[in-house]
């Protein structure tokens, strides 16, 4: 089952290796645990619902808690502390888009305000509820999670939004086909939750983004269905699909999702290379990109990120022969480990390793074959596990992004991990902080930081820590040439930031679409504009 | 100098080859040229400007001639027949962003109209002044035509929204960069007028439409400015560049443009090859696309195009013995001529030549060598001379194009040719239809068709069998799974036509993004949006 206040299923969960909790403790102290909340200690606290009676909608009060929170800090500070603010009034689980079409009009009708729900995985506070004067009722799309059409002639899959990664794809592998998206939270985001957020996967290098895969579907509003009809490109005025990507549920609820589907590759691999520091791997990287070698996959862990991981391997043994291998080869203190993956056919894995041959002599690069790619590839999913095995140990772990142009990359990157590092300084606290580098553009890439830290003595100071380390990153992103958000999305977090980057013209423009579509704010109010 | 009534350059023009208008004649009969206007004629219809003075502004009359239509072909009839029926009161170039804002604070205090305006070579009404109450004025950007800033670490190039093609490629070429932007209109199209109308280059296939080029940019609206940041890719809410791209003057003037530039590729070619028939070319097409076959250009003649390009080809003995010989390899009657472009290093070219040649020998391509590519590399911008040499002997051209997925393609290109070619049946006349397939998506591709037809005994019905034509194929691709535009834009033609495909909701979205820019309906009125 599903844990109900914290990532994954309760059958899995990841240990952290003795040799990571003793490297974290030398950077920066002991953890002293808190105390978990039980769920039924919570549910004792959900109030009575507001909500009219109404057959779709459940008012059960463990559905309410568990669709209380998504996955920020905040969300799991929430859940283990059981201070969780506020609930939605009730749960509802459409089948069908009539049940979304009755579920606004009796949302019209009785003043609810709505939050449409897809995984819950959210680590932005996109499906929390604001404590609200109106009721506020959850739209759960879990039951609409079919293939409803696929259409092999122009490769395009039709998906009930709320369809999770696993069974987008285990449909589609039934019939040969792939979307090839596959975010960090995969197991259990939805293909209709990648459109709202404007996602991307780690293999955005092949298959694109959620922008490049969303081809057209079904929104329902206040005013009525929009259909957006599918075309492989046009010019007829600004597009439609680039307006609900991203929408986040303030304009209506997608219920229907039609995406751009690929045959099953021939062949799909990935390997781990080394360079001597971050110039070299971040310039491999951009050459790569920029000259189209075509590849699925590019990720560069900092000299930090990189020892980070070797502790967090575990194999202490197998690391110290590796490292000594490496350092034959020039790689040493301040290596960076690059994770590289090809995909497609046999001729064109052939092709693009000839091509990477030239750039990975020119930057230093070392290959150390396939071992720690299939390492990467089983373990893929794993990361958002070791929250809890921190947790357990006294610490917290909470991850940032943002993207930005090469020419501002490493500044960028310096910036945030130094904002992160000092924010804590009053309390004369460390944070251990990594970077890598995934998602390259020819333009750019995205930053994707990691920060540890102590628990405080109470959930209060906890939370307080994790404001100042977010307000410090988040501050130095928009003021120095980083989006807010490169592909977790706005939600409530993100909201007080987006400003500096849309500027006043755009955020009035944001303003002005989402009073088009809903005139009395009852559509996931708070969220994408802090309305 | 520029022609005042047709395509190009005065110095340019382009013959029908003999055999050509023998061919025409068997087909559509003989034509019977009509008598064309003079500048001075038109000049002397040209009403006294009802706009305030203003230093920035010139009330030349043959300005006013020259900015007052574009190059669809109710254009072309208007400028021969020296019928244009309103001109705008003004025509302005500013200089710079200063500039661009005192047009639209004059523009406001004097309750005038602006059409912004690129490169003039519109195909669907774009920057036509409507009959109007209120003085017109164009805003000619052609002065703010320089690069700006080129990022060489991000590959990012800034330049003024009125930069034509050929000073875009120059600016960048002569710093080792290229766009890769080569729309038929190219010679005189700008930068700004790209990105307004979504535009679309023949080499889509390696650097996408302009949606993929365009990285951010200024637009001056009568609110004050907007600065799209550039990122390489964000999710942080609904994509601000989206929204300008198609937006056809209605949101402001674009005054700046970034753009994602490459390096100048290593090598490039082109080739044709011959197919046995439509299914076998447009098929590999599908193939290679979908495959991934790392292309710059894939276009498909269909067996009638194909048969009129070789006509028109001229050379009409090196014709003969190029038909014979294909005939050997089975390529007869129907065959199909297809033009494909590889582009990269030299490892890319010779990668992808490997991966063509299953796909070649699979649908049975015929390769004729490079001969007939280099042709068409160095005749790639002159089609649209050929309207005046069709002209000159009583036949009108015009094209039509579209976009659908690949399922859809056969049918709609079959309804499309059929509308046309019976849209003159109650007058017995014949029409010369044929389409190619080019801009190929992994979900389908552009329909881009041409009809020839007779002149009629006056300017008035020669306009009316415009008209019929170009209803009858218009209203066939929004009815039957075609966007109205795949890169031409909306305009004033297409507009009547945008609501079938983007629905009354879309719509709704689209007129309140209008109204949101611009309450009084000041900014290019009639454009987009009919009304």
């Amino acid at each position: 089952m599903r844990r109900w206040n914290g990532w994954g299923d309760e059958s899995t969960s990841m240990e952290l290796p003795h040799s990571a909790g003793q490297f974290l403790q030398t950077l920066i102290g002991k953890g002293d645990c808190l105390a978990d909340a039980s769920l039924q200690q919570v549910m004792d606290k959900v109030p009575a619902s507001r909500l009219v009676e109404h057959k779709l909608i459940s008012l059960d009060k463990e559905q309410r808690v568990r669709h209380a929170r998504g996955q920020s800090l905040p969300d799991w500070l929430a859940m283990r502390s059981g201070d969780i603010q506020a609930f939605p009034d009730g749960v509802c689980f459409p089948k069908n888009r009539q049940e979304v079409k009755d579920i606004l009009a009796y949302a019209r009708e009785h003043d609810v305000e709505l939050i449409p729900y897809g995984g819950g995985t959210s680590v932005a506070g996109h499906i929390n509820p604001k404590v609200s004067q109106r009721p506020v009722l959850t739209v759960d799309m879990g039951h609409m999670n079919q293939l409803l059409d696929l259409d092999t002639d122009s490769n395009i899959a039709t998906f009930g939004a709320g369809t999770p990664g696993p069974m987008v794809e285990a449909q589609l592998r039934a019939k040969g086909y792939t979307l090839g998206h596959f975010p960090q939270s995969f197991e259990l985001s939805t293909i209709g939750g990648w459109v709202a957020s404007r996602s991307s996967g780690q293999q955005s290098l092949r298959y694109g983004r959620i922008e490049q895969m969303f081809a057209g579907g079904s929104l329902e509003t206040f005013e009525g269905s929009m259909d957006v009809p599918t075309f492989p490109a046009s010019s007829a005025g600004p597009d439609l699909r680039e307006l609900l990507l991203g929408s986040e549920g303030r304009f209506g609820i997608l219920t229907e999702i039609k995406v751009r589907v690929s045959k099953l590759p021939e062949c799909e691999e990935f390997s781990v290379f080394f360079f001597p520091d971050w110039q070299q791997a971040a310039g491999f990287c951009k050459q790569v990109v920029q000259n189209r070698i075509p590849l699925s996959m590019l990720r560069v862990s900092n000299g930090v990120e990189t020892q980070t991981q070797l502790k967090l391997a575990g194999h202490e043994n197998g690391i110290k022969w590796l490292e000594r291998y490496l350092a034959l080869r020039g790689c040493k203190d301040g290596k960076c480990m690059l994770t590289l993956g090809i995909t497609g056919s046999k001729l064109q894995l052939a092709s693009a390793r000839k091509q990477l041959k030239k750039q990975l002599s020119k930057f230093s690069g070392v290959s150390t074959g396939k071992l720690l790619g299939k390492k990467w590839q089983q373990n893929r999913f794993r990361f958002p596990y070791l929250r809890d095995a921190l947790w357990q140990q006294g610490y917290v772990v909470d991850t940032l992004e943002t993207a930005t142009d090469w020419g501002n990359v490493d500044a960028l990157m310096i910036r945030m991990e130094t904002a992160l590092s000092q924010a804590l300084a009053d309390e004369d606290e460390n944070i251990h902080v990594f970077t890598h580098l995934s998602h390259v553009y020819g333009q750019g890439c995205s930053l994707y930081t990691t920060y540890l830290y102590r628990n405080g003595r109470d959930y209060q100071q906890t939370l307080e820590r994790w404001q100042k380390l977010k307000h410090s990153a988040s501050d130095v992103i928009v003021k120095n040439g980083g989006t807010i958000s490169h592909q977790h999305g706005v939600g409530k977090d993100h909201a007080p930031y987006l400003a500096q980057e849309k500027g006043e013209l755009g955020m009035n423009v944001l303003a002005s679409l989402c009073e088009h579509f809903d005139p009395r704010k009852q559509l996931n109010p708070g969220t994408l504009l802090d309305d």
